[in-house]
C-alpha cells in the first residue's frame, strides 16, 4: 500500500508530520511505501540521519504550503502546486492510495472532494471521530464536513459510521443515536425531526432514537450522527474541556497532596491517554471515493503514527466497497 | 424578598427542593419568605420535623406536575394547574418576586415568556449558563431557550450575558466570543457569518471575534454566545464528559496505585466540585420581565440553594434594568 502524507500540514510540520512516518516504520507491511508530500529541502533536513528512510519512504516536491487558516477554496486556487493540492491529485492518478493531513481540514476535504469525487450514493462526505469513553469508543460524524446538512446526509452518515463503527472499532452492531437537546420527539430542530423519521423507517440501522450530549458517554449508543457544525464545536469542546480538566487537576494536587503529586500524574496518565487526540489516531472522511485520513492541527508525530495506522485498517477492512453496498441497499428508503 | 420554588420540579422532587430551601435559610434576608409551589401534603411531609420552617416557608398547593419528558405546550394546556403554571402565574400577579425550577425546561420557558412576557425590546429569552474553567467563568447563552435563532437574537444574549457575567460573575468588562467552527471569518453557517457583522458593528461590547468549543477553556472570552441548540448540546456534553473523565479516574486509580486511591480522591474533590452543575448554580432565563432560574434536571438539594442565591443577586444587582439599558442602548444597531 502506497501512503501519501501531507508533510507541511499541521502545527508542527515538517518535523512532526516526518517524524511520525519514521515512527510508523514497524506497522508498515513488506511492500507498504509512504510518500511524503511537501518542500523538498525541509522533507530531507528532517530525514536528515534517519538511517534507511529510503527503503520506506520517498519525497514528492510540492512548493506551496496551504496555510491552517486560509480560506479552502481560494487557497487551493491560488495554490495549486501546495502539498494538500498535489496529494489529492496524487490520490486521483492512483499514485498513492491513500492520503493524511494534519493540515487545513476544509482545503483537505475539499480537494479529496473535487479531485476524488465520492462513492456511488453519497450525497456528502463526512468526517467521523471516535470519541473514547469510559464504556468504549463512540463514532461521532459529522465533526465539520459539512455545515449545511439535510435529513438525508445525516442520514447516511448514520449508514457509514455504523460501518466504521462495526469494521475498525469491533462493534459488531452499533446502535444510531441522535444528537439532539432531548431525548423525546417534540424536542429538536426540523432538520433532526426529519432525520429522526429516516432513521426509524431505514432498514438495516438500529436506531436508538434521539439522544443528548451526556448520553455520548453513558453506553446508549456506538455511533452518533449531527450535523457538522454542532459535530465541530463538540469536538473541540470535548478536546478543550478534558485539557482543562487534567490541568486543573493538577494545579490542585500540588497544593493539597504535594508530597503525592508525582505518582498521582502517573496514575492519571492512562485515563490522559484514553482522552487525547495523539493516541486515538486520525479521522477518516467517509463517503470519498479513496481513502482520506484527517489529524488534529495541533498533532504530533504519535498521531500520525496513529492516523497510518487507521488508513491500512481502512485499506484492508474494504471500508469503501462496505460503505457502498450498504448506501444501496438503504437507497430506497430516501426516495419513497 | 419572595421566592416561587417548584417543589415539584425534577428527577429528585420533592425531597430535594424542599431540602434545598431549607438549608437555604442561612442566606436568606429577615424578610424573605420561600413559596413552596406544588402538591400540598407530599410537600409538608419532606417539611415535616424540620423546626421553625412556617417562619420562613409558605406552601401553595398545585395539584398538578409536568413530568420531565412531557411536551411543553400541551403539558401546561393540559395541566393548569400544575407547579410550573402556578408559580409563573404567581410571579405575573406579582405574589413572588423570582421564580426557581428543576422541572421540564421548555415547559418553565413557556410558561414564564407566556405570564411573565419579556423585558422591553428583547427579541426572544435565552438561558445562560456559567461554564467553569481553570481561568475563570464563562458565561454561555443561549443553552436551550431558542432553536430556531437569528442573528438578532444572537447579538442581544452577547448583551445580556455581559451584563450578567459584570454584575453575577463580576468580570470588569466582558470578553465576547462567538461560538464557530473556527476563528476565520470564511468559516461557519449563514447564522453566524450574520451574527458576526452586528456584533462587529454593535457599539458598547468587546467583541473578540469567533471562538471554538476548546476556547472556552482557554482565558479568550467571559461571554460566549451560540443558538440554543449547539449550546444545549454543548452544556450536556460537558457535564457527560467531566463525569466520565471523573469516573475513569477513579477506576484507574484502584489499579494503579491502591494504597493512595483514597488521599487521591480526596485531592481531586476540588475540581470535581468545581465542574458540578449542583455547586456553580442555577441558570437564569434572560430576558424575561421577571426572574426566572432554572436547575438541572437531576438537581439535588446544593444546586437549589445555589440557585437561591442567584436568585436573590439577579434582584439585589438589579439585573434587568441593567439589561433592558443596554439593550436600549444597542437598540439602533439592529435597525441601521
Amino acid at each position: 500500500m502506497r501512503l501519501g502524507v501531507d508533510a507541511m500540514g499541521g502545527d508542527f510540520a515538517p518535523a512532526e508530520p516526518v517524524q511520525g512516518v519514521l515512527a510508523a516504520r514497524d506497522q508498515l507491511g513488506p511492500d507498504d511505501r509512504v510518500v511524503l508530500i511537501g518542500v523538498e529541502p525541509a522533507v530531507r533536513e528532517h530525514l536528515a540521519g534517519h538511517d534507511g528512510w529510503e527503503r520506506f519512504i520517498q519525497i514528492h516536491h510540492a512548493s506551496e504550503v496551504v496555510g491552517m487558516d486560509e480560506a479552502p477554496v481560494e487557497a487551493l486556487r491560488q495554490k495549486p502546486d501546495s502539498s494538500i493540492a498535489r496529494m489529492a491529485e496524487m490520490a486521483a492518478r492512483g499514485e498513492v492510495d491513500a492520503v493524511i493531513s494534519a493540515g487545513n481540514t476544509g482545503a483537505c476535504v475539499a480537494a479529496c472532494q473535487m479531485r476524488l469525487r465520492r462513492l456511488r450514493g453519497v450525497y456528502r462526505p463526512g468526517i467521523a471521530i471516535v470519541v473514547p469513553s469510559y464504556y468504549g469508543p463512540v463514532v461521532l460524524c459529522d465533526v465539520g464536513a459539512n455545515v449545511n446538512c439535510r435529513p438525508r446526509h445525516l442520514f447516511q452518515y448514520a449508514l457509514m459510521a455504523s460501518e466504521y463503527a462495526r469494521r475498525i472499532c469491533g462493534v459488531a452492531d452499533p446502535r444510531v443515536g441522535l444528537l439532539n437537546i432531548g431525548r423525546e420527539d417534540a424536542k429538536g430542530n426540523q432538520l433532526v425531526k426529519e432525520t429522526r423519521e429516516l432513521l426509524r423507517a431505514g432498514p438495516d440501522v438500529k436506531f436508538m432514537g434521539n439522544i443528548e450530549g451526556r448520553d455520548l458517554f453513558r453506553n446508549v449508543c456506538d455511533v452518533a450522527v449531527c450535523e457538522g457544525f454542532v459535530g465541530n464545536v463538540a469536538l473541540k469542546l470535548m478536546e478543550g474541556l478534558a485539557q482543562g480538566l487534567f490541568k486543573s487537576i493538577a494545579n490542585e494536587l500540588p497544593q493539597s497532596k504535594p508530597e503525592l503529586a508525582g505518582q498521582f500524574r502517573q496514575a492519571i496518565s492512562t485515563t490522559r491517554e484514553k482522552y487525547d487526540f495523539n493516541e486515538y489516531g486520525g479521522a477518516p472522511l467517509l463517503g470519498i471515493n479513496g481513502i482520506c485520513i484527517i489529524c488534529h492541527g495541533a498533532s504530533r508525530a504519535r498521531a500520525v503514527v496513529n492516523a497510518i495506522r487507521v488508513a491500512r485498517e481502512f485499506a484492508t477492512t474494504h471500508m469503501n466497497d462496505r460503505i457502498t453496498e450498504r448506501i444501496a441497499r438503504c437507497q430506497g428508503s430516501l426516495h419513497e
